[in-house]
């Protein structure tokens, strides 16, 4: 087949309607009720599925042929009330409670980042507290967004009060841009986050930083949540709130590779707007990026 | 003032908090919260202001020079909760509340069609029950989307239960395209609503149309709501959910320029969807019809 | 599940990989090996379905639900060899042998309009000769294209060839544009095809059109081939080969319509350039020509 | 050659430096110094030579085939001083006296309106006043913009002043948008101009209209110039000033192909702006406008 | 307010006439007649404006909170002939005498980079010569443009010689690209400017070169003019004459906020060009350029 | 002449139809029929030589001005069956082989990679087995695609078949993305190529590599080919098969300006698409590589 044929379901893989037998699924939510400035990313799972069609089917620099090692299917999006954020999080909740009863480990497509709260909460309901890996230009620990408790802008202070994170083992990794106000990183601080901003990572490979954050992890279940907006514009201009100075791809890269020891239960790339990704690099990148954590979790093998 | 410089309010008019001494008002309500396939109306405002920019001050077919005859403005935006759409739509209906008190006409720039429900229930309140002429390719008489009450495809059916028209002064124009079932425009027919389909428009004038819509409205408050989906795509590409057969833009000058002689209390344009418009095209034809609808207010006269 | 959401699916119609069972098919063709100016068609299907999802299920003006009365499925797309035309040519109709061999109808989404000749190679293996109704801007009946007589410009002078057609059955409507000379509609001509060009369409409704060709086209096979460049590029910029100057989507919906009364053993839509279609609005308006196609199928029930 | 190769001149025409041997010549003046609102047309006849690719050699409707009766050749472009007006007035003054000093007749690719003044001033030193057919949305007869006497808006009055117009064989069609003031077409009326808004021309065919013309333009010498903005923006969103409810493709080739009988002495295009042209449907439009020019142009036979 | 919603002023700011009682302005030039490739610019002030609606009011890596220690409003646009460029200059002139008159500073948004020589007359009107911080892919420092001696490559040759530039106190940082001429920065060397190619800044922190510029300045007044092409085009696709290789977004915060300590009298960011600009990232990236700008003005504090 | 002006011929340079009297040749293959993905690159040398206008005649950090050293033009497209690749192979051949007869310098634009296999196979006929220096993301080592020997994917597998290669002199820079298999890199090794991974380039000047390549290639001829998609998408994004975390334009320049005292006979730039290249910045950055490799060339001298 063609490699722009085929139904498109992430890199083409068969679909199914829930995770039986499966040790991984792609799953997509398609909400954007969350955000705040510029809107899309409910279309952002399709259009990564789209861009997925390219990308093959081994990893050269990990030795990884994932598809050898782990069962794998795209079982499709989460269903949700896309105009009532309260209930939404809910259904996403239950959603996910369903899909990794079995262990399964879940590759999410995003939506916006509010969906990472729920799931969160599931991981924590089948797992006990888990640790957070973070790329994200802004630290979403707002207490509201113009009144609401749930918004693109709050999902990691709801699930440090929900128990779901252990507050020891979070790194937020290229918080960026202007903020409300300088206590904007404070509030992690506070629960014992590891914050390292874009700043810090300028002209740097993030290999040493890595060394340390796979220390600080251990064996502990891992969650690892990539908001496109940490990566540079240039990289990824079709998201809702970008900004400048942002980290690259190559860093990003290694910020995932170096989380290949892992005990990794989860991960998701959110925040993918297609109407404001023109030339459609933005899905690609996040299609590559799913890619790659398929490729590190536990179970893959390393083949040199 | 070269025409793309300055201040990009509408029409370059001055911009003033709240209605005072005002006849007329354009003002802009960007909320998306209420769509159901693609977003972005939550631009529509900005962008129609922007594109506003080449309109001139005089209208040749109708003879008007409506600044000469009455005093209008850009009274901004309409703040509310976007996470929240029962509270945003009270939030709206308080801001019209007061945009009208002073009997100023607001010229609203949507947003999805969500928000005429709560400025239908200010011109209630204001005006009591109101004609309406509505161009739209779907009725908007849904109970209910996903099973929410308040959503883009329910605010006519909202508006009739609060009483906020006059069921026999309403005439719908423009429906169009695929339907959830055979009976969507019977909520509708059953109220009294007068039903125009998109094909029965289809190669005609519609100036026959409007003698007997004006015959319709008699001299009671009428509000004219304009879902630019209403236009066939290839004139209004710029927007959420578009149904080919649809409206050209001449018939559409027609049904405004044929609505002149009645007692126009509101007007809107809503869902224009700025990432869906490439070339600006939508947003600047949203700019003509609002320039359009503030030349056929009680008040402007015509001058040949 | 919101509109955004699910896999991409044709009208998020579930998905089988053979026609068991099926009535109606939605099938892609993902080819644009046979263009002559731009391509990208290759992406057609693809494009199509995702913008297919904003379709919904009942037809007003047909008075069809035609998910009652038939059963319908997406069987993806057929694989074949890009490289090879003359290759492909054989796969396409292999495949199309296989979809048809139970009677199911074939809805096509191009892929270049190329593989119109192999499906009706199969269309003449299984119905013998069929009579056709062509939308199209060119009358793709060249010899040779560049010396290959296996490209876009001349699947119909090849299914003449092949005795697909039954040539006193054969309609060409909207032929438009430069010629390469002034006897490129002779060929057709002289086969005894009916030819109307864009031009004598001009300010028309085609209703009378149809009548004449319903009376032509009798209770023998017939099949719709809808080359999108028929259209007017306001309708339909994403194509390779636009012409001014050419049909609306009300004239479209006009042939369609009008020929709901026939014996309609297949259909395509070809010619569907994404990368040209920046708004969608092109595979928009092909999905809903499709939904059109399904609902003027035999076995379709008019409900009023 | 494949369609999309080789350099890109008109119609893939050979390019010569002069006019030598030519009977008809196309040439760019890629200037948009003169524009009020969006420019971007100094690339216009770069994009209008891309687009033109695509065109055949024949004209059917016509029974045209134009390079069998006349000598035709792509000359470039006229170089000009971009930074200073009225110099670049003179130099395309001094540029179109030498092109047609043999007689030559100029099909012109723009640039912004501004250019037709010094083209008519060159007609007229060589023809004598010549009659106008003008196709704008704009009378381009004010008397300075922003003070500067020399810009897109005012070259027919500039041109009167310098006597290039039989002002009682001028004919202004497709007029439309908002105006300056009620008086803006007074001007040309006054000087005894013919003058037809799009209004008038909505749901007709201009056939009539053309007899008249033709009737009126007689034996003496004809120009005609089209700013591509008489059209309406869903033909041609690419362009700086564009007017909603304007003239049709269609009805823009009926006014060229009833030209088809006079003595015309030079044509252009003008206001295509290719940065606002997304899909390129604007400057292929262009250049098959201009091709319909060259078909109706005097020697060109009429073959069937 | 969301931040879609409201008045596009920069940052949401108050619009105000002029700077009575403003210790800082935003003001804009849309001016784009200098351009000598691809143009546009004069919607850059516009669209920057548009963009900054999603800059949050502080500055965690300076510690700044502006608006706690300056006065800062949008003063709109200057108005100016666009079709006579040397009164241009001079309209500019004379609007910034007024705009600096009781001190305030000004920060920019052009506009080609024409504009930056009027500003600096009005510099050394008030402050004598100044330093220059100009960060360019450029030197604009031709002496004439096809003849002309005010355009977008000629303003610093004209600054120095109407005495606005300390030439031992101006650094040009980031050229780059194809030169004219082998000389083509000589004539800066020749004055004494410091000359920083783009090649010089490949791989490296530009921190270093910002202490020895600190140096350089001293404690006179300083002007910082940036060019958007000096950073790459991966960065700034929205730009009329982009250079590949060019500085990061990276090195360009490193400059501006290596002039935190100086007695900076105005900025500007210059040459964003909207049409070009297809996902908004250039303009979005000058609109935080300006605020960081803003915060490395004297009177800021550091707060942490 | 202004820069948007004049024919689009590459860096506006004369146009002529063969190399009599030529050092080096500006060349166009438009040819997409080989790609796997993405297509649209047969409009690349188009949209090159378009972008290719903002080009000047000197190199500042070369020191280079070629036009003064060597006799260069533009010799337009060659002519091929797009719609059969083995015979567009064998006429690219025969077309190149009288290209470089005389000994001209060819400098390619492309269309597909699929070209370089029967460029090569000129070189070799004419030079002997030449050096290989080649940036991509993909080893293009195939031995066939969907069955297909002559496809993007698998020129330097035929071209070391057909003798082309000096295998000792072969260095693959950039080799990036998913793989097919975990030994799609060991083909080429095995021949004997160096090859450089693009992981293997993050964070680092290429210039220490190139006096490793340098010494690899010694005297002998070297051809370069450069598949643009071993640049980051982030720099060139209309490609058809991007991949993440690939090449800088910075470590680009750094490898094409190391190549500076080699022995090379011809070059390359191919895999630009201008349908997915939005604003042009991919083919722009392609005519400014293939300017760098104009000024590389032997006989170009360096003036500092």
């Amino acid at each position: 087949m063609p490699r722009s044929g085929g139904i498109a379901s992430m890199m083409r893989l068969p679909v199914q309607e829930n995770t039986d037998g499966l040790d991984v699924c792609f799953v997509g939510v398609p909400l954007d009720s969350g955000t705040s400035i510029k809107s899309g990313t409910r279309f952002g799972p399709r259009q990564i599925r789209q861009e997925s069609c390219a990308i093959r089917s081994a990893h050269y620099d990990l030795g990884a042929v994932p598809f050898e090692d782990v069962q794998v299917a795209d079982v499709g999006d989460v269903s949700m009330n896309i105009y009532n954020l309260p209930e939404a999080v809910k259904q996403i909740k239950a959603a996910y409670d369903k899909l990794i009863s079995n262990g399964c480990v879940p590759l999410t497509m995003g939506g916006d980042h509010t969906i990472t709260y729920p799931i969160l909460q599931a991981m924590k309901d089948k797992h006990g507290p888990v640790g957070l890996i973070l790329l994200d230009a802004h630290p979403d620990t707002q207490d509201t967004m113009l009144g609401a408790s749930i918004a693109h802008g709050t999902p990691f202070r709801r699930a440090v009060e929900y128990g779901c994170l252990d507050c020891t083992r979070v790194v937020q990794i290229g918080l960026n841009g202007s903020v409300n106000s300088l206590d904007d990183y404070k509030w992690g601080l506070d629960q014992g986050f590891r914050v390292v901003t874009a700043k810090e990572c300028w002209h740097k490979s993030l290999e040493p930083l890595m060394a340390e954050v796979r220390g600080m992890m251990g064996q502990g279940p891992v969650y690892i949540s990539f908001d496109i907006d940490a990566l540079d514009p240039s990289y990824a201009p079709g998201t809702g709130g970008p900004e400048i100075g942002g980290l690259t791809t190559c860093q990003a890269l290694e910020v995932l590779r170096g989380a290949a020891d892992l005990n990794i239960v989860g991960c998701d790339v959110v925040e993918v707007s297609p109407p404001y990704d023109m030339a459609g690099t933005t899905a690609m990148t996040a299609a590559n990026l799913l890619f790659e954590m398929l490729c590190i979790l536990p179970g893959i093998k390393r083949r040199h």
